[in-house]
């Protein structure tokens, strides 16, 4: 699915137009520019598209005025990306090399810090204000706590509440928070806000869970993940909660998942001890469990067009293949 | 020397007002926190007393108000310094063990992702307005700039010209950025915040030379930092840049630090070539020209105490040995 289709309300030009803000903004520093380019192309454009569409939702907000936030958005999880792959030594991201594979792990310390400052930046340069900006800070710390969460307890089994914890602040914040910019921005009622920002919460509680069964079952070529790297690289996660839980293999499962040291075969191992489970159901359930409540939480009274443009992203982040 | 004995304006209730402030911003998150108080408390806070000075000098400015933007200036600084300390390997900063050396890459790259959101908060939280946080993410962004460029010209002896555009990216335009901040939250003209930038550019230069002069003659037990770290790291200086110019065993020299391979006894000789020759001297006496054009260019109009106590700082920075 391409977000594109997902609104009448953002049209080809408007996705255009954003694709090319995001292209100049990275474009000032010749080197950043050669070392992003490749990766920044192969994004989804979820977080830009639903802080889009959310300014969209209710009040009319012009595109000019919103793109460089949603460039900026991209620009921070871009940045998380790039500092991401240095945490996991994954070879690819979005298809492509990362960027520590190609220039180490220094460069790509100094890239991400780069393009987090720019998305600043561009917040501050175009007059969003003080609240913005907030929000934008306060979702970056929530995500390097998550993350720090992560790698703090690797190798070790979470409970379903420390998952549900970690993936909030990992992805839901991230999500809820662009949400709720599009609302502020274009000057929704608090409790409109509050609306989007719940619908974004739950849309990326979902998200991630979908990502963690696509770790296990996706498809390289179409994910442009390598299969088992969490496992791999020590993160457990829900589908392997459940697994955990209620497969008579769990004993096994639980060897390979706090081994530091996981071969192919014990890659293969697990997702087979997974598959032999509720484990992929469980975890679709959970996630669409979450799908709805985003909907019932939308705020009453956006345009039509703009509701079934959250809903069908909604749909997407369930079925999605990548 | 510490800063605080440098100004009249700032009293010693102010400073310890900063340091409570600096401890309390980091305090959130438990982990961060542990992590982060060693490295934060051995700090000169030379750029949060910049900026603090500078907010005195003409007008007067509640240290109340101008509190987080320190804070949030020093946190950028030590978010760069858990970052420099990933690329640099060293084990010692401000007297300390780094992070990096203690809990590994993913964790120091996260906890200055941290520090570097923590900072944007504090001035957004604090409503300083956009210009305030345009300054802030340039000033990030030229560090990025410079510390790429150091990095991608490791082991390859630079011309005086690129040095200099290094380190004016990499410490320059942060110390000037100091100054340039203080005159704008105060409410300086915009010919007096221009006297200011170019005062803090001068020092940052001057600092940057004489930081670079330490790394071959300093103290370890003053500096905390170990003997010839730049050399080891393949970063070339001006110490070097002039030896290579002036010494009869430049060849030797240049074997030394194009050599990915140093040993102690390398170092040791190369600090013995280096002595042999004026390059202590030339440094010291381009640091001392870029001190005193700082002082030419500090505003008119000025409070004398606020004059004197940035003259007190100039002279700090070329006599400092840490």
């Amino acid at each position: 699915m391409n977000f594109l289709s997902a609104s009448e309300d953002i049209t080809t030009q408007d996705f255009h137009e954003l694709e090319d803000f995001i292209e100049q903004s990275i474009c000032e520093d010749k080197f950043i520019y050669e070392t992003c380019k490749p990766l920044i192309g192969g994004g989804k454009r979820l977080r830009p598209m639903l802080f889009l569409l959310c300014t969209h939702a209710k009040n009319s907000y012009s595109n000019e005025k919103a793109l460089p936030l949603a460039a900026a958005l991209e620009l921070i999880h871009t940045a998380s990306l790039v500092h991401d792959d240095i945490l996991d030594g994954a070879k690819k991201r979005r298809g492509v090399s990362t960027i520590n594979s190609r220039y180490g792990a220094q460069i790509s310390v100094l890239v991400g810090d780069y393009l987090f400052a720019k998305a600043f930046q561009l917040v501050a340069e175009n007059n969003y204000g003080d609240k913005v900006a907030e929000v934008l800070s306060k979702l970056v710390k929530n995500l390097c706590v998550g993350e720090i969460m992560q790698d703090r307890s690797l190798f070790a089994v979470p409970t379903l509440g420390e998952y549900y914890t970690r993936i909030n602040l990992k992805t839901a914040v991230f999500l809820s928070s662009c949400c709720k910019l599009g609302g502020i921005v274009s000057g929704m009622s608090q409790k409109e806000i509050d609306g989007l920002t719940f619908y974004g919460g739950s849309l990326g509680l979902a998200f991630q869970i979908v990502d963690d069964i696509l770790d296990f079952f996706g498809d390289e070529k179409v994910t442009g993940k390598i299969v088992g790297g969490d496992l791999k690289s020590g993160v457990v996660t829900l589908p392997v909660i459940r697994a955990l839980k209620v497969s008579k293999e769990s004993e096994v499962l639980r060897g390979i998942i706090t081994s530091r040291e996981v071969t192919n075969s014990d890659i293969d191992k697990a997702v087979e001890i997974i598959k032999n489970t509720d484990a992929v159901e469980y975890c679709k359930m959970r996630a669409t469990a979450h799908i709805d409540s985003a909907l019932v939480n939308l705020p009453f009274g956006i345009k039509t067009s703009a509701g079934l443009a959250l809903e069908k992203i909604a749909d997407f982040v369930v079925d999605r293949t990548w």
